[in-house]
This record gives structure tokens, sequence and C-alpha cells, in this order.
């Protein structure tokens, strides 16, 4: 389909304002801490959420929020999860209606969501006393700031938006997210907010939510850890004047279609970003029996610790992905395999026929060395295709996963 | 039931002697990289496998030549894996007919194993020519020199042995066993090789090793990479004099219940010395509706790299404990999950009823500042009860997994 790139995050679609402040949760003065976005119009609403058993206060209260489909605001802090806590819920529902007190936005259609540190105490004090200047900030060119606000151990911002035209019409869909550790393919791995002006019924945002999620966030890891606070909503404001979408047509297809570019650019963001990542380690499977078996195989390679080590060091120790491949679950065979490594720096074949290749280790070291590389691995066994996305293990996550409550 | 520990590793029983050499096929002439060990007579054997769905050429040609039961020489080397070679069984095959024309022990009675990089292809000349020193050296107390020739990134020599009484007579078994990465509980994770001189039938001694290796060897994670070449093979000589062990009594019970000690410690050993780990990391899970669910939980707890990180600071970052348990699979009730760390320096409960507790850092850091601690999870949710073994995660990983074929 056709799409443009915009600037703007979740301002770039029509009716959304946003910010984002330091309000006192984190001691350094320098990190934003609270964002808000608020839509003009009620919206329509969905979201997927954490499979974790154990999860965040904020998504018991924003469950409850999204019941009837709608929602006008977003609320998210970071430095604390809001999770393990026997107030929780209480302090969730204290954002909400701190949203309502200074923004004037039903506190019902508030989305609550935390991230940071689990098992602290959420202090409300510095939410209320930044409330103020939140709610002044907010503004249709705030996304930068609230996608700082809610960066944990991110080393870059995260905001995106794309264009496409349908029925004469431009519909916009922009979102915003944090990484960067605790993540692993099982729903919504991190927090994403998205907006859009298209015109769509909440039971259709919601289906395009779940097409759109299962092939871009849902095939990320990091490190194999599925948070507790995990959540990616999305509003609709309807304002970009198209027909609303009511079911499963074409309009609907284009929507999903452009939801799901939108998802794999904050996809391959996130895995780019990953908690002391220097490379986006991309794997495509092809020649799949089924979808189901060449996501569980894509996923069990760009998982693997020993192969994430290794290309940190740009060594095409392709036994491990071999490894990797292995012991993904299912029933499938593994002698006809092939395994390409490709970068920018060009492609160099390492196994054939699940065995292995004369090819050049320099070649295969140059064409690691890149900042984002692709490995392909064919079955030659059906024609079902996935891909997935993540990151090298470095001294750096040991370092920022040691440190990270100091 | 009463055991006293003993030196002399797989040497320890009757009947068996041992020898290690260094061929060649590692670089570094002061590592062992080939181990044989030879019973006096045939014994009757058992092995359990990877699950890796590409596994070593030497699994293949052990799976055939145990299939009748019995063995009578193990053959490992390291420094190379012989998996995902075109010419990988021929090359097994050809370890065995060495140890034949060597060592005058029947092909088809010789187990096969091979550890280290995968992907490269075997050179055969190395063994052959190391053979004649490999076989005159085997001795009755050897075991050392064959543990110290399976090592790869092992830190330490791994061989254990133990006794105990039955009937009026001493049993013995012994262990050796290489890990210390790729390791993930997903059936023998590792190469271990156990001897004993207990008189037990092949059926029984199948079903001692699997029920030992399911509370043992498949509770240890070290990374979360299942090895294409994990195997755990047993020997039973029979020349303790106890009545030959062929049906589920109580002979059975002692014999399976002094393996599994055997493999616990073993167990422990490998997780302890897993790749740059620093702590053995040990979780017991109480109080679980079943002893499946159990183990899930508490594999998935020392499983999470970000926990991993986090004690290898000594950081008691427990919501890292909580979120691991939240993602275990299975339908478990979290809210009345209390967590406790405990070590030789104390004990300190962090977590009741599913959020935190007011506890001492201080206190907590010093529990964790110990080279094995454990972590008890109560779920006070039934009675059943499973225990874990992994470590930490550091830099030290991270190095030897980035330059480990260099």
């Amino acid at each position: 389909m056709d799409f443009v790139w915009k600037d703007g995050g979740v301002c770039a679609p029509k009716g959304f304002k946003a910010s984002g402040v330091h309000c006192g949760i984190r001691k350094n003065k320098t990190k934003k801490d609270l964002a808000l976005i608020v839509a003009d119009k009620p919206c329509s609403a969905a979201a997927v959420y954490t499979t974790n058993k154990v999860y965040g206060a904020p998504i018991v209260v924003t469950r409850e929020h999204l019941k009837n489909g709608l929602a006008k605001a977003v609320i998210c802090n970071s430095g604390n999860a809001n999770t393990c806590n026997a107030d929780g819920v209480a302090k969730a529902n204290a954002m909400a209606e701190l949203v309502e007190r200074f923004a004037g936005v039903d506190k019902n259609d508030v989305i609550v969501a935390s991230t940071g540190v689990i098992g602290q105490v959420l202090p409300l004090e510095p939410i209320e006393s930044g409330m103020r200047s939140l709610v002044d900030g907010l503004s249709y060119s705030g996304s930068g700031d609230a996608a700082e606000a809610i960066m944990t151990t991110d080393t870059v911002k995260k905001e995106f938006a794309l264009s496409y035209e349908t029925e004469g019409k431009t519909v916009t869909i922009g979102a915003m997210a944090k990484g960067s550790g605790m993540i692993h393919p099982n729903m919504a791995t991190l927090l994403c907010f998205v907006t859009t002006d298209a015109a769509v019924s909440s039971a259709m945002l919601d289906a395009a939510l779940r097409e759109a999620v299962a092939d871009t966030l849902n095939m990320v890891s990091i490190d194999g850890d599925t948070s507790t606070n995990d959540m990616l909503s999305v509003m609709a404001s309807g304002e970009a004047g198209n027909a609303e979408i009511t079911q499963k047509d074409e309009s609907y297809a284009m929507f999903v279609g452009a939801l799901t570019e939108l998802l794999t650019k904050v996809s391959r963001g996130i895995a780019k970003d990953g908690e002391g990542a220097t490379k986006l380690m991309e794997c495509v499977v092809k020649g799949a029996p089924d979808k189901a078996c060449a996501k569980r195989i894509a996923k069990s390679v760009i998982t693997s610790s020993l192969l994430k080590a290794a290309v940190f060091a740009s060594d095409a120790n392709w036994g491990r992905i071999l490894c990797a491949i292995g012991y993904a679950e299912g029933d499938f065979d593994v002698s006809k395999i092939s395994v390409d490594i490709s970068s920018a720096n060009g492609s160099v074949r390492v196994c054939e026929n699940g065995s292995g290749v004369d090819f050049s280790e320099e070649q295969a070291t140059k064409v690691l060395d890149r900042d984002e590389f692709t490995i392909t691995v064919n079955l030659f066994d059906g024609s079902a295709e996935a891909t997935a996305w993540g990151c090298d293990l470095t001294y750096d996550y040991v370092k920022i996963n040691a440190d990270y409550r100091t």
C-alpha cells in the first residue's frame, strides 16, 4: 500500500494534544517522568496487555475503563511500575481522577499506565504537584515531550507516524513507545500508545490492533522477560472524515496495513534500542510448513543468548543459529535448512542442507559489523514466512540490569 | 537414605578405568581434549539425549549402539561438537572404530560424544594419533584426567561419587560432567557420564536415569539455550555383587535415591560453574498446586536474565522474581505468594501476599553477597515442591560468548 512517513508522533493525527514533564517520581530532574495525551473528543479505543499473571495495577484500571470501547486520555509515568503494591489499584485510580480534576476528562475515559521498578510504593504527591504544568503544557506538537517522559532505559525517543489516502481523505496514525528491557514476545511487550484520526468502531479498532500486533510487537524480544506492565492502546478520533470502519472490508484492510507498517517501525525501534544493544538483529524465516512454526523459529533465533553474544562481537557463529532453530517447538524438518546473513555490507551463505558450507569468515564479520543485519532461514518445507526482531547481548545489558535500582 | 561421598569420580565404582589426553583438536596444548572410559566387562547401559531437533552426529551413533542396552566404553572429545557437518556420522562411527582398534572394545559397545564448536568439520587425525597414549593411560584412578578432557568453558572439573549399603553390599555410583553454556532444562542439558558397580538391568537403569534426571539435570539452566549435543549416559558393571535390580522394588528405589543425590550434586556443580557465573542461584518453589507447576515456576525464576543480572550485583530486586513467576506457564494464583531469600549470611522476606513488605536492603544485599543463595517461593496453593538451579548473568558471560571461537 501507499503511505508516507510523518513527523509529529501521537500528535500527527488530527485531534490529539500531548505533554510531558518532570514531576519528581525520578530523582534525576532532567528526566521527564509524566506523560499525558488528551483527545479533543471522546475516541473509540482498544488495548492489548501483558500475558504475565503478575500484572501492574494500571492494567486493572485501564481494562475497566476500556470496557465500553471509549477513551479520551492517556496518563503514564515512568520510574515506578506501580506493580506488586497493596495500594496499587487505588493509586492507579487516583491517577485517572487527577486527569479528571485537572484536564476535565471523565476518569472512566482515562487509560492509565506506569513503567519502572516493580514493587515500590508509587508516591502520588509528585504526580499531583506536576499535573498543573502537565495540563498547561498540552499542545498539538507535544508528542516529543510525552515520548521522552515514558522512557526508562531507552536511549532514544520512539515516536513515529504515517499517513495514507482513502476515499479522498487522509488518515494518519501516530505512536509513541518505550522499551527496552523485560521484553519478550507474549503480547504487547512494552508500552505503546497509538493515536489515529481514522473513524473506526471500537470493535474494528480492537480487531485491527490484534492483527497488527501479532506480526509486529509480538515478534520482538530483548531478553526473554515478559514485563508485568505491557500495554498497547489505540485511540481513534474520527477527525480524518473517512466513513467509519465498522466491518472487515477494504477500508479495514488498508487501516490494518498502515497500522502494521507503523508498528513494524516501532518494533524495529524497540529492538534496536534494547538494553545495552549495539545492533538490530532481524530474523526472517521462509519456506516453513505454517506461519506459527515460522514465528516460533524466528523468535527462537533472536532470543538465543549465545547467538546474541556472538553477534555483539560480529562473530558468524552460525552453529548457534542452527541450535536455536532446533530447539524451537514443533515438528519440522531441519535437514534442508539454508541460512544467509545479510546487511548493508553484503550477504553471505553460511549453511545449506543443515550443514556448514565454506564461506569467508572475513566477509561474514564484515556483514555483521553493522548496526542492523538480517538472518534469513529457509526451511524449504512449505511457503509460510515470519519475521522477528531482537538485538545483541552486551556488557552494557549486564551493567544496566545489575545497576538498575541504584 | 544413608550414603557417603567418595573420591574417584567415574572410577570410584568397581570395574571402570578412565583416561584423558591432549590429542590436538584444541590448539591449546595444556588443555586435554580426549577422554576415554572403559569398563572391565560389558555393562548394562542407558542414556538420555538433547531434545534439540538439530543434534550432534555422536548422538545418532550412540543411540544406535545403546539399542541393545549394553555398552563397555565412552569416548568423548572437546573442542568440536561434530554437529551440522555433512560427514558427522561417519566421523562419529570412526571414533567408535578407533576404540575398537586400540582398546579392543566392540565398536557397537562404544558411547560416542563430542562437545565444542558447532559446524566445523571434526579432524580425525588428532584423535587417531592420540589413541595410543589415551589407551595406555587407562587406569582405575584416571577419572580426573577424563573429567578434565571433556571441559569446554568449565572452570572447574566436575567429578563426584557416592556409596550406599544394600543387602550387605556396597554400591557406588560415580559421575563426570561438563557444563557450562548452552544449558537449559529440556533433557540432559550437558554431557554427563555415570558409572556404577550396581547390578541393574538395562530396562531398570533406563527407568532410574529418567526418574533421577527429571528432578536434577532437567532443572538446571545457564542461558536458556538447549545444546545440540547433550547426553547423559550410565553404565552399570554389576561388580558390587548386589542381586540384580530387575523391577521397581525397594532396591530400585534406593538406587534411584542415590542416583538422584549424585545428579543433584552434578546439577549444582554445573550451575555454579555456568559461563561467567559468580553465584549459584537455587530456587525452591513450595505450596504449588502440582509438581509440574512448581517446576515451571522454579525454572522461570532461575532463567530470568533480568534477575540474573540483578543478583550479580547482589541487588534484591525482588519485583523481577515476581515478574518471572508471573510469566511461567500455567494457571495458578499469584495473590498469596511469599518470597524469601536466604544464604549462609541469613534470610530475608521480601514479599508477602504478592506485594512488597518492608525489609532491610542492607540485610538483603548481605544475604545475596555469597557464592550460593536460595530463593524460596511459597504459593500457599497446594503442597507440591520443586527446585531449580541457575547462576548470575555477568560481563564474563558476554565476554566468553562473544569470544568463543577466537
